[in-house]
C-alpha cells in the first residue's frame, strides 16, 4: 500500500459517509453489478461503532425503489440511512411554496406525488437519461422563459456516471444546457452543495471533523465534503482516473484501491 | 423615428450583409414566413449600387435547400451570395484532415458528402432539433471523450430561435452540454467567430469599415460584426427583445423597426 495516502483521522472518528454508485456497485442499463468485496465492507462498517450513512446523486429511481434494487446486489440498506437529492427537492418546494415543471426519469416520479406541479414557477432536473429529448428540454426552456424570475434547480451537477457499457451524461451537462440558454444560474440540490452535505450532519448530530465522506467523484463526493469540513477520500473504482490525482484544485485527503481497503485502513487503525 | 439610432455611415458604404432568419422571415415548423416588406426591401438594396451578401448560422438544411425554401417566400437569392456555417466547416475539415462524428440535422448531411467521415477524430455539432436525442448527445460524447485530443467544432453558438409556436433551443445549448461534459472549448464556425466574418469580407474584396450587417441577434451579429471592425444595426423584429436596448456589453450602432426601416435609412442618406 505504499501508494495508499491516509488522512491518519480515524482515531476521532464517528461516522461514515458512503458514495454508493462506483464505490458500492457500478450501474449497466435497468441494473446494478455490485464491485467486489463492497458488500462485506459495508456490513463490517455496520458492524463496528461507527455510524454509517449513505450519501448519493441517484435520481433514476426513487429512494425505496433505488434502495430495493440495491438488496437484489447484495446490499442491506435501509432507505432511512440513504440521502438522495429528490426527498431533499421535494422538502425545498413544499417550504418555498414552488411548484415544479418536472424534467426527471418516469421513476423518480412519485417522489414528487406529494408536491403541486399547477402552474409551474421553476423548473427541476434530474438524471432524465433518455427523457432528455429534444421535446422535453424545449419544453422546459419554454417555461423557464415564461418566468418573470426563471428558477432551475437541478438535482446534482455531475458531467457523466460509469455504466457497465461505457460513460453516460449526467444532469450537470443538462444543467449547464439550460443555464446558458436561459442566463441564469441553477441552484444545485444533492452533492456538492454544502446545505446537502450538512443535512447528513445533523441527521448523525455530528460536527464535520468527526465525519468521513469516500467516494469516487473528486470533485462531487471529496472536494464537497472536503468544503464542509469533513475529510475526503477518493476511491481508485467507478469514474475514478488517474488523472484525479492530480487535479489543479481538488486533493483527496486519501486515496485506495477500493472500500474494501478503505475500510480495512479505518478498522486497523481503531483496533478494531 | 424619434427612437430610431442610426450611425450615420450610409455615405461612405459599399456593401450590406443580412442575417436572414428574424430579419428576412420567422420559421416555422418545415418552412419561413416572410417578415412584411422584407422581399421588397432585398430588392431595393439588389437594385442599388451596394453589394449585399446574406451571412446566416442557419444549419438545418443544406445551402441550396435553403435557398429554394426562401424562394417560395418571396425571396430571389443566389446561394453563391449565402455563408453559412457548413460549407465553412466541410473547408476547414478538408484543409485540417479532419474525419468528423456528425450530430447535426438530416437535412445538412449532404453539404458533409465530400468529407471523410471513417474512423472520427473530431465531432461537429450543428443545430440538429429532434436529432439531440439523449443517445445521439451521448454517441458524440463517448467520441470526444475516446480521443487523445478531443476536438469539438460547433457551427454556430446560438442560444435559441424563434419559431412561429415559440423560442426553440439552438445549437449553443447543446455545444455548451457538451463542453462542460468534456471540460474543453468548441471551436465555432459560423457567426460570431471572426473567421466566419472576415470570409464575407474576402468575398466582396472590402474593408470592414465598408460594410454594414444587420441582424435580429445582438450578440452573434451585430456583436460579431463590430469585433471585425463593421457597424452593426439591429432589427426590432425575429428574437429581438426590449432588453438588447441595454445590453451590458454590446451596443448596436443603430436599432430599427424592421429591414424596411433600415434600407430607408441607408438608400435615403445616399440620395437613393
Amino acid at each position: 500500500m505504499a501508494d495508499t495516502k491516509w488522512p491518519g483521522c480515524s482515531r476521532g472518528l464517528k461516522a461514515v459517509v458512503l458514495d454508493m454508485c462506483g464505490v458500492l456497485y457500478d450501474s449497466q442499463e435497468g441494473g446494478v453489478v455490485a464491485i467486489p468485496g463492497s458488500a462485506e465492507a459495508v456490513n463490517r462498517l455496520m458492524s463496528s461503532d461507527l455510524q454509517l450513512r449513505f450519501c448519493t446523486n441517484e435520481t433514476q429511481a426513487s429512494r425505496d425503489k433505488f434502495v430495493a434494487k440495491l438488496q437484489t446486489a447484495g446490499f442491506d440498506i435501509s432507505a432511512s440511512r440513504v440521502f438522495s437529492p429528490a426527498p431533499a427537492a421535494a422538502a425545498v418546494l413544499r417550504e418555498r411554496g414552488l411548484r415544479p415543471h418536472l424534467l426527471v426519469h418516469d421513476g423518480l416520479l412519485t417522489e414528487f406525488d406529494s408536491v403541486d406541479k399547477t402552474n409551474p414557477n421553476c423548473v427541476v432536473i434530474g438524471d432524465a437519461a433518455e427523457n432528455f429529448s429534444y421535446q422535453n428540454l424545449n419544453d422546459a426552456f419554454r417555461v423557464l422563459t415564461g418566468l418573470e424570475k426563471p428558477l432551475l434547480l437541478s438535482l446534482g451537477q455531475g458531467r457523466y456516471y460509469k455504466e457497465t457499457n461505457g460513460l453516460s451524461l449526467d444532469v450537470g451537462v443538462y444543467m449547464k444546457a439550460l443555464e446558458y440558454a436561459c442566463d441564469l444560474k441553477a441552484e444545485v440540490i444533492g452533492k456538492p452543495s454544502p446545505m446537502f452535505f450538512q443535512s447528513v450532519l445533523n441527521d448523525m448530530g455530528l460536527q464535520p471533523h468527526e465525519v468521513l465522506m469516500i467516494g469516487d467523484d473528486l470533485v462531487n463526493d471529496v472536494g464537497g465534503a472536503q468544503n464542509c469540513g469533513m475529510k475526503g477520500i477518493q476511491v481508485r473504482t467507478g469514474k475514478y482516473r488517474p488523472s484525479d490525482e492530480k487535479h489543479p484544485t481538488v486533493t483527496a485527503d486519501g486515496t485506495v484501491d477500493n472500500l474494501t481497503q478503505a475500510v480495512d485502513m479505518i478498522l486497523s487503525q481503531r483496533g478494531g
